[in-house]
């Protein structure tokens, strides 16, 4: 269903909605008796939830499609990722929490080496280390053209952020990273006539910044890429009805939150701490993002049983959400990360969602397996959770008479 | 897939379909032992064509949407209801079975309570009784306006229908409901050339029904929204193929049925009746669409109990249909209405289809969990039950060589 579609329904009520989101949740059977991690996690409370819940697996994005964090999480928010894309240089900036205006242009950033005829020898400037990468930022931020703002911020190792911010500026020229080596850095060449100017200052900025870099080899030249400004999106209020916060702890993801107009509140490690804070602003909110990342970490550090001791240190802290009596409950994850490929995945993910007026569907335990057989299917799109969280909530019109 | 593609594979054959809808079939598990009103009610001969059919449950209109019965039969008919929008004014004609010709333009109509200034004090007039109703109605049958015939029937309460009929007349103009008190109804703005005519023509009649009302507080004056004219879409016959009959009793479900060019039999209450009836016409149709109300009404009205007998009382019918030796059954309903919620709702609505060329899936009684393990899957879109209908009846042709 199209975002504005549901927006035509949508109702008010006073009903309340947390979504818990366990990162990287789903994982692969390379387990003790071939179990998946959340399948061998010891999880008798979510268990519990999934019995009196209706359970299933979400597909993230597209069949196949293992979604980076942005995306992932933006189809959990019920904007499809595949229409709804977000610019590398905004990612960047949501990434390092960097606060985006409505026509900034944002790019991300390489720090490089350049030989003497100005070639391409190393994209990465042999991966600085941040340090470096905070004294070299700081050098550029002396750096001034006429007519923009000029924002420079670390990410990590050799990669930077870089905002332009102004009037009349836009994201549509070229990278000037070549992509590969024994080449000069492009040109940031216009590609419409609303482009010239921001072409021009970015021209000039990078002219300084060769100046400022030059003694600093590995690290004496920078490429910019994926130049993007913030998208004109509803935002989840607007789209939903909703007065939205998000617990999260990690910048990308209260990034992500931000960009949909989102309240990001303080964002403790665990998931006591956060339904604390929930329970502190419960009456100004009816939408909760909260946001568990280790059991992601874990799955990246390829740690089977790390993996799982998150996912049983969620399911232990559980009831601190349940606890807040909210009217709908939804425990899933933004993609798969199996321990067993220490990366992102295109496998769907494991969901339950618990609400007065769910219909449950036998299943027992929250597994991957165990949940094939749930309500909500073996292939939700990830984007539909959304307006069952809303019909859950009481929270949409009937649509025609 | 789109009714066009559907429409290009449709071969002739002698084959007979037969649609039965039980009005808001799906339920919640608020019943004794945890059991929906489907699950709890003793339906053997249900349980039998599942066991020798293909079950699932499919989704009217969306995930999470909540179907009105106009776009809940759409989605049975193979129409997305998504796409295929049905105005206000037309649905109101639909509901008193009117007879709406290609060209009319209809509103949907309330008595008001205006005061001494022209300012609406109660947009329901107090909720005149029908028969209030139908005396105004008679009144404002003298209206003439030149141009223009005018057709006003009663609905209910304070609710009534407004057709104009005649040469070029257009449905963009405004509601004249300003939806708040407190305020003049709005004037019925042409938003294009050719509703100029509609407009004057709309004027005009509220001018004149302003003076007949006048004395007739609390309803003295008249409210209209949702001005719409029947839609062009190809005919159920021209998009597959299929000579079809209407049984139903209600004026809403013939209204939609006559929309997409069916024929309407009478329709008697029980479903014995309606096989009679269409035995009767048996060699006349391919298609009969059978609808028994009395189980979404037992749901509307929250009684568990009457909503369990009222799907027994369809079972124990159901061999007078079978009787007619279809090629193609299929049992289901537009929507769920759970007793629990007592109103129509979002959930997936439980679906058996039986030919003798359905693949079985071990689906032993026709249930909500049950079918969730069926062939024909937990969420499928209802507008995909007409290209299977078709299938199993051997009208499609093969795509591609």
């Amino acid at each position: 269903m199209k975002l504005e579609f549901i927006q035509n329904l949508v109702k008010p009520a006073d009903s309340k909605i947390v979504l818990l989101v366990l990162d990287g949740l789903g994982g692969l059977p390379s387990g003790p008796q071939g179990r998946t991690e959340l399948e061998a996690a010891n999880t008798p409370n979510l268990d519990e939830l999934a019995r009196r819940g209706i359970c299933g697996l979400h597909v993230p994005v597209g069949p196949g499609i293992t979604p980076g964090s942005g995306p992932g999480h933006l189809g959990l928010f019920g904007y499809d990722p595949t229409e709804y894309k977000v610019g590398r240089g905004v990612l960047s900036a949501l990434g390092v929490e960097f606060d985006l205006q409505h026509g900034d242009v944002a790019a991300r950033g390489n720090f490089c080496t350049v030989d003497d005829e100005g070639l391409v020898t190393d994209r990465r400037a042999g991966r600085i280390s941040t340090e470096k990468n905070e004294e070299l930022c700081e050098l550029l931020r002396e750096i001034e053209v006429e007519g923009a703002e000029i924002h420079i911020e670390t990410v990590k190792e050799h990669r930077m952020l870089f905002v332009l911010r102004g009037e009349g500026l836009s994201d549509e020229i070229n990278d000037t990273d070549p992509q590969e080596t024994g080449k000069k850095p492009e040109e940031p060449v216009p590609a419409t006539e609303a482009a010239q100017k921001t072409s021009r200052l970015v021209k000039e900025f990078l002219n300084q910044a060769a100046e400022k870099l030059a003694d600093h080899a590995p690290a004496n030249m920078l490429l910019l890429r994926g130049f993007a400004q913030r998208p004109g999106w509803p935002t989840f209020q607007e789209a939903f009805g909703l007065r939205s916060a998000a617990i999260a702890s990690y910048p990308m993801y209260r990034g992500v939150a931000k960009l949909l107009g989102m309240d990001t509140l303080e964002g403790p490690a665990s998931i006591e701490e956060k339904a604390a804070v929930a329970r502190e602003h419960w009456d100004d909110y009816d939408f909760f993002f909260i946001h568990k990342k280790s059991v992601d970490s874990r799955g990246e550090d390829g740690d089977f049983e790390a993996k799982v001791r998150a996912i049983e240190e969620a399911d232990a802290q559980l009831q601190a959400l349940l606890d807040l009596e909210p009217d709908v409950v939804i425990v899933t994850g933004d993609h798969s990360t199996p321990a067993q490929l220490a990366y992102h995945s295109w496998h769907p993910v494991p969901v339950l969602l618990w609400s007065e007026q769910c219909r449950t569907d036998g299943v027992e335990t929250f597994g991957e397996r165990d949940c094939l057989r749930g309500g909500l299917g073996a292939r939700l799109p990830a984007v539909d959770l959304m307006p069952l969280a809303l019909a859950n909530a009481l929270r949409l019109d009937k649509f025609g008479a």
